[in-house]
């Protein structure tokens, strides 16, 4: 990756920063961050930044469309050059020294504190829950402001602001996972283990428009790792589908598939092929895979 | 509907309850505000109350993946009773009297400010944004706090407190829509024009799993209105796809498709059939149908 700057979603402290650091380094790396997942996309597209990361999947920022839509329909020709799965932890922050049975109050983002509210409400259920922009205004409210008060917030936003973690994973689903992905201009080399992002636009909702996407990749062998049906917003009366499937545009089978399919749809948008990350569920899979297979093999 | 006890997600004045005003008379039912769609349809279940309603798809609120996860894994025997569709409608809210040049701060909820941007930005670039736990906090703290600002959020949070419309539609995409149902345990009669909502569930995702379900339907002639994909989260490794279909489950065609994919499937469990909401866009879309089939009548 040879220009080192990243538009992200930002304030600084967010998840989506906290993912970004996982595979840049911040020594060597310019980051920039926008206030909406839209304009990181949109920054890219000008050139401002050479790429952007944004959530797209499952986040407690709840951003999910707004990312889709602007990669899929407010922009042309970005490519999704990685992802990047991350766990949705979230820890009670506080000033140092602060017991959890002290907070008074309990500053985050609205849907961060819906994730929390089994465990606020079983060990601090007379703190008032106060709502904040993000994760870490919420945080910058307890370090500059609130000394009685606690922040729901990752640790990046602890880090941040000087804040100490009081309670560890306070979210009611620790499984909580979010994807993020890094969009840019290029196309990643082939790994062996990649994935595909497309998306076909169907000109009239008919029965079997999809059935004959989906026969072209079967018929290839190609697994479909998401399928997601779409109005496409833009185009009145047309719909689309998202498609992620394991592979690389310059696989035979995948290439095949898309020439294929081309002619036959309204248009056949290609958001990329990039490395595939393992989540915990695919990780558990994948291993549940390996002990069946040896499970096989042992009783042949 | 004989039981006139009723959940929806609140607090009073958001936009749950401006949908279910559209459906039920508030002088013969008795209506429930709970803190999380979760809590709403697990009070449905509990028999708390006998039906509740919830947004499904798109809503400001952001809740979506939480209601069909209720729905779909932690209840049982729930059916979708009814659907709903809004146009997510959001406006500037102020004491009367008051004009949009003077306010100083405006209270919402992240997720409806990020909508309003663009709005905000040209026309009250120097209000403070002032986040809120409910578009109805937000007003609510307009209301009785703060004179100088003003609260976004749909008409009834301003019936709800008192307040005026200062200005109207100030979101960025005035074409947003959200999609609500109604949660029970009743299957609707059929109108001819149904919906029924689907879970498949596949015990390993291997190419060609969906397309032996997608046979079924396309060779009885049965339209998908929406198909997703979606990890299953409490039994690992397992996938499951949602599906939107037309029809009723008493139609022979929709009956003879589930007949013939049970056996198949690890599980096939049905949310039930209800009479089919139209949106902007499929309101568009079939009159735009209908101008063809007149314009293809007039040419023969």
């Amino acid at each position: 990756m040879s220009d080192p700057t990243f538009g992200f979603l930002g304030p600084p402290g967010t998840f989506t920063q906290e993912a970004l650091l996982q595979v840049v380094d911040p020594e060597s790396a310019e980051l920039v961050y926008y206030p909406t997942v839209e304009e990181v996309i949109l920054a890219v597209e000008r050139g401002e930044v050479a790429r952007g990361m944004v959530p797209i999947e499952n986040s407690v920022e709840g951003t999910v469309n707004a990312s889709i839509d602007a990669i899929g329909f407010e922009t042309e020709g970005l490519l999704i050059e990685r992802e990047v799965i991350l766990a949705v932890r979230l820890h009670l922050l506080a000033r140092p020294g602060m017991s959890t049975g002290a907070v008074n109050e309990v500053y985050s983002m609205p849907h961060a504190t819906a994730q929390c509210r089994r465990w606020l409400r079983e060990n601090i259920p007379d703190a008032k829950i106060v709502a904040a922009n993000s994760t870490a205004e919420a945080a910058g409210r307890v370090a500059y402001e609130k000394p009685d008060a606690a922040a729901i917030g990752p640790n990046l936003a602890a880090q941040l602001f000087g804040l100490e973690v009081i309670a560890r994973d306070v979210t009611d689903h620790p499984e909580a996972e979010t994807r993020f992905v890094v969009v840019g201009h290029e196309t990643a080399a082939p790994t062996g283990r990649d994935k595909t992002s497309l998306i076909a636009f169907i000109a009239e909702d008919k029965p079997g428009a999809l059935l004959e996407i989906l026969q072209e990749f079967s018929g290839r062998n190609i697994n479909l790792t998401k399928l997601e049906s779409r109005p496409t917003k833009r185009v009145l009366g047309e719909y689309c589908f998202f498609i992620d499937l394991e592979g690389h545009t310059s696989d035979e089978n995948v290439a095949g598939a898309i020439a294929a399919l081309e002619p036959r749809l309204a248009r056949l948008k290609s958001l990329g092929s990039y490395p595939r990350a393992l989540g915990r569920l695919d990780a558990e899979r994948l291993a549940r895979r390996a002990r069946s297979a040896k499970a096989r093999a042992g009783s042949d």
